[in-house]
């Protein structure tokens, strides 16, 4: 019952402190003059500086904001359909969201990983989590188009994913919510604590291609994982967990996973772990997963269902895995730039503790335990310790770095970033965000490599930021300038969806390696034409296949007959423009799906079952041309069990 | 040919002048000092001084943008399926995408009507049509929700829509493509002059409620209907629709549709048509359609399928429909504030031909014919002429107002916008856009009262205006100053979709009356909860119906047993949450569908049919507090054909 009123006070306390009268914007108001004004203007024909790739959360996408206007310059189409292009609705691109569950149109996208060498951004890809139906995507950040999803067996609510170790060898997943694994699954929920497993997945991601591979999953207690990072430098070859609920609570957590004054982050040796594996001490196992892989040769995705795993069971493997304590129901956990230190920010916790990795590697080999859990040691806290940040504020929840020695918290509760000096442990200055902060974001933050120019706020609340729009709302992020000892408050920004973790690096990286369009040359889908030339109607049975192109500004074939109700109509589209920026639409009346969106080289397929006899029009949703409207053209479709004839054609 | 060598022309002129080096905006930036940036900035905790509401094109949604900032408030799901929030996905709103063809995931909303109260804007309701499987569609502006669609009968392409009359009366819809009506549909396509029929629908708006019907449809010939604009104030009880492809081609209309030096702007007596509809004269022919409607007591929609129309025939009532012959391919018609003038926008013209209301009149009582089509009289050009901008510039799309007695006139070929006197028809001022402007929009500019303060103009092409994203761009909007003689370009904006028209208006009009949060006692869902106490499970059959509950931070019940693999299971949420900003998200492993988004007071339901044996996480999806991540729970399913008890529990 106590702990009960101290959890209400606590979600009090978010409310009042949000909207206190003194924590209106006043300050801010009168320090933001036509400076804040100027440092976020990009002028018209002018670029921002950085990428932001922003995490959707709810809508289950990333999108492309620069920075530092804000601005939103793309959604990339990941884990949810997305009928403005197509995605999901294509024949080429419904691959992609094939799970073990079947086609699942939706995902809950948290977190982003843009890919390091040397724990540096090299900005090759983008990897993003899908939380609900445990999957991870990665993005290319030549094409912004998600190119792989792989699903993660033995998992749920995969929360703490996609973190990276610093040349992208591994991705890592940990399961959010412990789940029963294997064949004995129909088991009482009150069963818990026996028949509940936790499991950490790494995931090898190849050197050149990116292409990914469930390359082991690691056994772990039924504790809730949270986040995650990596080792980097120094502590290259180690990846940190935070966990909750080691209560192993499973009804009613927010009492009941909140009891314990301290839970862990869970540091693995994942070297180690490949050395087991290397060493044939991978169990395999069975567990039903899809790899879904896009080629951009022939613009198509294909789904496999992959049937088994290596496991490792660190209850007999006993170097791998190592628990820290940490105070209390740690959120992120994150390392800092030179991988000394790593840092918990306990969201009931009231100070933030500050690690040290040498510490922990002395701790280990002295054998500094308080304990084991299930044969796995627990690290004296003490001993591995580097410090406690005192007073920071309220609901600890992430750090980001700057490169100059200094940490910035979010911190929910209180609604404010906290800046403090990683060695000296002392709070520096604050700063409030509007309202309830949840992520944080430094360009080339979770890096070796920090650009300390910005600082990002992600928040949860929005409330009165922007002019209202009824009960659903925006959700908002706030950018700050941090060169200077005073964090500066920007600028508002509204976002897509509910942005949860994001990254950004430097727009030079990428910016000048963008494909612009696909030649046609290279286009090998099986039903791609390479000109207006072969542009047909061909009927298989119950099957009409249209072969179609589109260039500014007509169809071929515009005019098509022979087609009946309950065909099954198979419209292959193929662009033939070769130039940026000039997509051609398909869309036809009444389909039960959505538009096709084709870029210029590729080849894209509508399907269709018309439901009645009569004249479908259909025409491109682009606009393309002076004469875009007159890019348009009509299919008749006769009775069932008619007869018609076959006849296609353009302009007679 | 001479024609088709034209059409590449100016296709081919497009692309010189869109990138010609002069065209860049080096005169622009060197403009775009501080002034420009203080303009645009909307410092944190102040407001945007007005709503813009977007069109979303091929994404199927409005975007609310606010102005002058250029951020995207809010994506308000209309015609497409929304992940992000369950649109199309809960049992709830999946009613409202319901048409003759079944359900449909996708449209095309190309224009925005805001209601009006004498010409002016009243912003209860905003209109959008979809294109691709003809729909109206209302959005609530005090919820910002879709509240009704309804489809529009024996139209294709409808394109010429949604435009309303000054009080909001009717909203209308043209065809823009010509299809068989009636019965006898499984016609050849080169039949069309003869079996083909072009349609103009009349819809009824409720004045208290808002509530559509379609009032009645009038017959009209083969051609494209393009766009329209209702007359106002003096012309009060006429409409003007733009009108291409008179030539009534079938194939290859960018060439086809071109021949005509003259297409027609239809100018229609609508007063004069709801006349004959009172007096019993409109046919009632059997045609089916859909009309959707929401209802925020019991947050369900529902779907009926009407059955018949009224349809007037301008053929045997001569007197309600008369043409203009308007040079060529007109695409936007617009009416000028006080309504004496109507602008036609020839794509392919080298003028802007400017008619007076009044001559109209007078032409038609002087019997002013230079002949007839299908028995409606054609009025003389010249004498309805007030006279022509001459060298305006190269494809002129649309036209608005600043309430100032100047014109602003987009032209896309040419790629500016171009200010010109309505009186004396001379050219004022010219500014570049970048690239290939479309729709333009003044806010309140197509009422009687434009608030003439700046101008956007949304843009076709994009190309390098921002940090590439490979070969898919997101489409782009330009903001100007317009309060001074000369244009100033202010900012450039990325939209979401394919912006084509949009509206504005004074953000003051709807601030104080937004909807924060639904009260729950008015909450009439059959399967809502009122409070904690009746959180229970209950099956029928193979139904199992789960009556939940979410407020910060539990689910109830949140430990569910005794569901079989098989079952229909329905999760019916309820967010008992009281306050603005607190919606909570709902989702489960595996569904084949979207989450939940629950606003506070509302209740939305999941469907879900497990396919397999185990145990089944869920959780709030929407960051709600300190223990949000705590807000989760775990379902068992258990074996078909088994007998499970069915049980549940919250912090048992």
């Amino acid at each position: 019952m106590k702990m009960k009123t101290r959890i209400w006070l606590l979600a009090g306390a978010m409310v009042t402190m949000a909207f206190a009268p003194g924590c209106k914007p006043k300050g801010a108001q009168s320090a933001l003059s036509g400076d804040a004004a100027s440092k976020v203007y990009v002028a018209p024909g002018e670029h921002d500086e950085f990428y932001n790739i922003v995490s959707g959360g709810f809508n289950g996408q990333m999108s492309v904001v620069g920075l530092p206007s804000g601005r939103v310059l793309k959604i990339v189409p990941v884990f949810s359909v997305h009928p403005e292009n197509g995605w999901g609705f294509s024949e080429e691109s419904k691959p992609m969201l094939n799970t073990a569950h079947g086609f699942v149109p939706w995902d809950d996208l948290h977190h982003i990983a843009i890919s390091t060498t040397n724990a540096e951004h090299d900005a090759r890809w983008a990897f993003g989590n899908g939380n609900n139906t445990p999957r991870i995507a990665r993005v290319d950040l030549t094409t912004f188009k998600t190119v792989e999803i792989l699903e993660i067996p033995n998992s749920a609510g995969n929360h703490s994913s996609p973190f990276i170790t610093e040349n992208t060898e591994y991705v890592v997943a940990g399961t959010r919510f412990s789940v029963p694994t294997g064949d004995n699954r129909d088991v009482p929920i009150e069963t818990y604590k026996e028949n509940f497993k936790g499991t950490i997945s790494f995931i090898s991601v190849d050197k050149d291609h990116g292409t990914m591979d469930l390359a082991f999953q690691i056994e772990a207690p039924p504790f809730n994982f949270d986040l995650a990072r990596a080792g980097k430098k120094k502590s290259h070859g180690w990846f940190f967990f935070s966990t909750y609920n080691t209560e192993m609570a499973h009804t009613l957590l927010e009492v009941n996973a909140s009891q314990k004054d301290k839970d862990f982050i869970m540091a693995v040796n994942w070297k180690k772990a490949e050395q087991y594996i290397k060493e044939g001490k991978g169990k395999k196992t069975k567990a039903k997963y899809a790899h879904n892989v896009w080629d951009e040769n022939t613009h198509m995705a294909t789904s496999t269902i992959k049937e088994d795993i290596l496991t490792l069971d660190p209850k007999e493997l006993k170097d791998i895995i190592y628990f820290i304590p940490c105070p209390k129901s740690p959120h992120g956990t994150d390392t800092d730039p030179s991988g000394e230190y790593i840092i918990g920010s306990g969201k009931l916790a009231a100070i933030i503790p500050v690690f040290s990795f040498t510490k922990m590697l002395k701790a280990i080999e002295n054998q500094d335990f308080e304990g084991t859990i299930d044969g796995m040691p627990v690290l004296k806290y003490e001993s591995v310790l580097h410090g406690e940040v005192e007073k920071p504020g309220l609901g600890p929840l992430h750090t980001e770095f700057d490169g100059r020695g200094n940490a910035y918290t979010s911190m929910f509760v209180s609604s404010e970033v906290v800046k403090w000096n990683i060695e000296t442990l002392q709070v520096l200055d604050r700063v409030p965000t509007y309202y309830s902060v949840g992520h944080l974001m430094i360009p080339g933050g979770p890096t070796g490599k920090p650009h300390g120019k910005y600082m990002v706020a992600y928040n949860k609340i929005t409330k009165d930021r922007y002019l209202p729009t009824g009960p659903e709302l925006a959700h908002s992020a706030q950018l700050y300038d941090i060169s200077g000892d005073k964090m500066q408050l920007l600028l508002d920004f509204p976002t897509i969806g509910e942005p949860h973790y994001a990254e950004a690096f430097p727009a030079s990286l990428i910016k000048d390696k963008q494909v612009k369009f696909y030649p046609l040359e290279k286009n090998n889908h099986p039903r791609a034409l390479k000109g207006i030339n072969n542009a047909r109607v061909e009927r298989e049975g119950n099957k009409v296949h249209i072969y179609m192109t589109t260039i500014r500004s007509n169809f071929r074939p515009d005019n098509i007959e022979g087609v009946r109700v309950g065909d099954e109509v198979y419209f292959h589209v193929t662009n033939l423009e070769q130039d940026w920026d000039v997509p051609h639409g398909f869309a036809i009346k009444g389909a039960n799906t959505a538009e096709l969106l084709v870029m210029p080289g590729e080849t894209a397929t509508l399907k269709w079952v018309p439901d009645r006899v009569g004249i479908f029009p259909f025409y491109c949703t682009d606009f393309c041309s002076a004469l875009h409207q007159e890019m348009q053209g009509y299919l008749r479709v006769s009775p069932a069990g008619s007869n018609p004839v076959i006849k296609y054609s353009t302009g007679e």
